[in-house]
């Protein structure tokens, strides 16, 4: 949700969740991230966010995105800021509003916050005018993970418009397929959901959406595959419900047959290779895995732009 | 304590301690801070220090300070490198010294040095022509953070000459208090500690400063009231002794009527709301605890370019 | 090993190991590291590699060796970013190339890695487009710490033709001794290597290395000296091992009237005063261990410049 920052600072504006974005938006974000790629590779635009000092504050740890979000920052000519916050004062029992009050005294002016307590960023959006970028919050939302992912399947596929895109996996505790879903029915797509019944629930009756009770039934005619990450500590029995995971929903080329000629295979890292899809899918010619983490820097260049009015 | 190096670096001085400054060095650095948030604020300045590289190390973690003096140091263009301690050559079993004098041949002009031992910012200042900066060592001193409160302290108060400042609590454990102590008589201020007997040992006999057994004794008719941080770790029985020093010590909107109309309350954070202090006080309009972080960096900025040979 | 990337990027290069590269190769870096010294205290070339970004992923965690490829990477204007591998994706189970291939996705140019495998730059150059700069390797090779030390060397010597070197310690289990050993024969020097039996094995046979039995051989006559770290950890029964090892093999001023007058005495540190070396040696005229940590920036901007291919 983009919205207009509650309290003190009027230009601000947050990238908190994308079910409340409009189509508009999400649009002219894809488009911006299009942009932002040709000014990275020609090195303009180094001083569009000399102004701007962002904070990169990971309580969960993540190479891929913390790095992404520092070069997007970096590459728009911001101050950054990494906050370490393992064995920092969160270890003196600081609350994180008052961590995120102080960062704010400090200077600090555009918050990345990843949380493993959803709804994180919307505490930090209601108690500090900084312009706050969700990162990933809890099992809740990752904005900038589905806003990459609906720019390559474009860049793929073209508009999205009554395309099929299936989402394979656990579905039901993953924020970044939650946040896909609302981004690819926004952009008019039929998203279907395939996974055991338990990764599964919570999403009937959503517009656009439909519940597969197998791989074949998920990924049949699907114009693209998105194989959502397995977390292993997750499935119980380990070694057992691995088994039948990947027994009954594991993506391979045979499987992919059943898609659409040529659809192209999405995960958003890192893969379990044999879990979720095979090796030789991941590093196919319809893999757009690599593509998708060249995206995340533009589209998070985007992003920090948007959000701190400077775009 | 600036002085000038004891060896290699002509033009380097330290900032070791505030106990041996003279009040016209101390409001030297209050009034170049001043300077220095305009100066921020309009982005000029920011190739004062680009010869200098700061080092920050942290042997104690604190997201604050750290952040503080690092937005400090790139704000007059330093080249800043954190030295990441934890998991380091530390863990080698690599004394301080060597550690110093290694960052010192790898070109660190000023290092910025927390550290849990009392009186390391002096070995590193005997043993290296580094600039050295005290960021808080062991229970001896935390000097940017008295120089802060004084900056808070001055831009409410006015000059201090004759105020009252009640500093209430863990007196006698915490390096900023001592280092408070000093700047305030220093700048003419008389200064009243209040809190448990244990706590406010060994402040007996100074100038300028009385020891208070009651919270009404401590803070009646003061000008401003600061409260420290309570280690929650040092109360020994922690449930039992903190609920006899909330019941006598814990600062709120009430007990704050016995000090001067408007006095304000400060506090060096992250805070123990319902411990020291209310979170009505801590939020309301008697606080300067925002202020005091905000303060933080110009302070930092001036004694950087102080003690760099720039300002 | 200098070479011509394998896969993706035609321009690249690596400094994978010292082992393969030619006599002129290795005295072009030094010669470029003594113009790369000039040059940072001028502070000239600060857009050399503006285009560059360096990425430092140290899996095992070494300050001295990670500030002294960020400052010489900064010195050349590269944006630079820390990895901060504890604590990331790595916890996720994620595999080295699968991190290697992310950060070449996001925009990492050229990747700074040390890591615990034998080998693993080689993986990390086979298996992406980066320039790889091997930062050390297991057991196998720490080539830009060789390159420092013989930088060292010839400013202390002159050309190191026909100059007998000692190397006392931990052969056998040195990445420093090993890379030293082939970049000084490679160089024209004489290599004695003195230690326990079980020290040296697997160096007999190396065209210009002796093997010598006792300190008095290893260092009688040597144009230059240099003491490896004693892993504590690896001596078995540590006091007793310690001793037998010190009684035999630590050098001392005595010890060293034995070789060639005015012989200095290097060590890559940190150093354990007392055990390799006496501290009255380690902080002595002859000791150029200073000097070696100061000769790493510039031999790193060296490497770095002609990896990236802008030298």
């Amino acid at each position: 949700m983009m919205l207009d920052a509650p309290s003190r600072a009027g230009s601000h504006r947050h990238l908190l969740d994308v079910d409340a974005m409009g189509r508009a938006e999400i649009e002219r974000i894809l488009d911006l991230a299009t942009e932002m790629r040709v000014r990275r590779a020609a090195r303009t635009h180094r001083s569009m966010l000399e102004a701007e000092t962002v904070g990169l504050a990971f309580y969960e740890g993540s190479t891929r995105t913390r790095v992404s979000f520092e070069l997007a920052a970096r590459a728009l000519g911001a101050t950054v800021v990494n906050l370490d916050l393992a064995g920092s004062s969160v270890s003196k029992g600081e609350s994180l509003v008052d961590t995120l009050r102080t960062l704010e005294r400090t200077g600090v002016t555009t918050l990345v916050l990843r949380h493993h307590a959803s709804g994180a960023p919307y505490l930090a959006a209601r108690t500090t005018g900084m312009a706050i970028v969700n990162a990933g919050d809890g099992m809740h939302a990752h904005p900038t993970q589905a806003l990459l992912d609906a720019l390559t399947l474009r860049e793929a596929l073209g508009p999205l418009d009554g395309r099929t895109i299936a989402i394979v996996g656990d579905v039901a505790h993953s924020r970044v397929a939650r946040s896909n879903v609302h981004t690819l029915a926004r952009l008019g797509a039929r998203v279907r959901l395939g996974g055991p019944a338990a990764w599964v629930r919570g999403f009937d009756g959503l517009p656009g959406v439909t519940i597969a009770g197998t791989l074949r039934e998920a990924i049949g005619g699907a114009d693209a595959v998105m194989a959502l990450r397995v977390q292993l500590k997750r499935t119980g029995n380990p070694a057992q419900s691995l088994r039948k995971y990947t027994s009954r929903w594991r993506l391979g080329e045979a499987s992919m047959q059943l898609a659409a000629a040529g659809a192209p295979i999405l995960h958003p890292g890192p893969t379990n290779e044999g879990v979720e899809l095979t090796a030789e899918l991941a590093n196919g010619p319809r893999s757009l895995i690599g593509r998708q983490v060249e995206n995340g820097v533009p589209v998070r260049m985007a992003v920090l732009a948007l959000t701190a009015g400077a775009a």
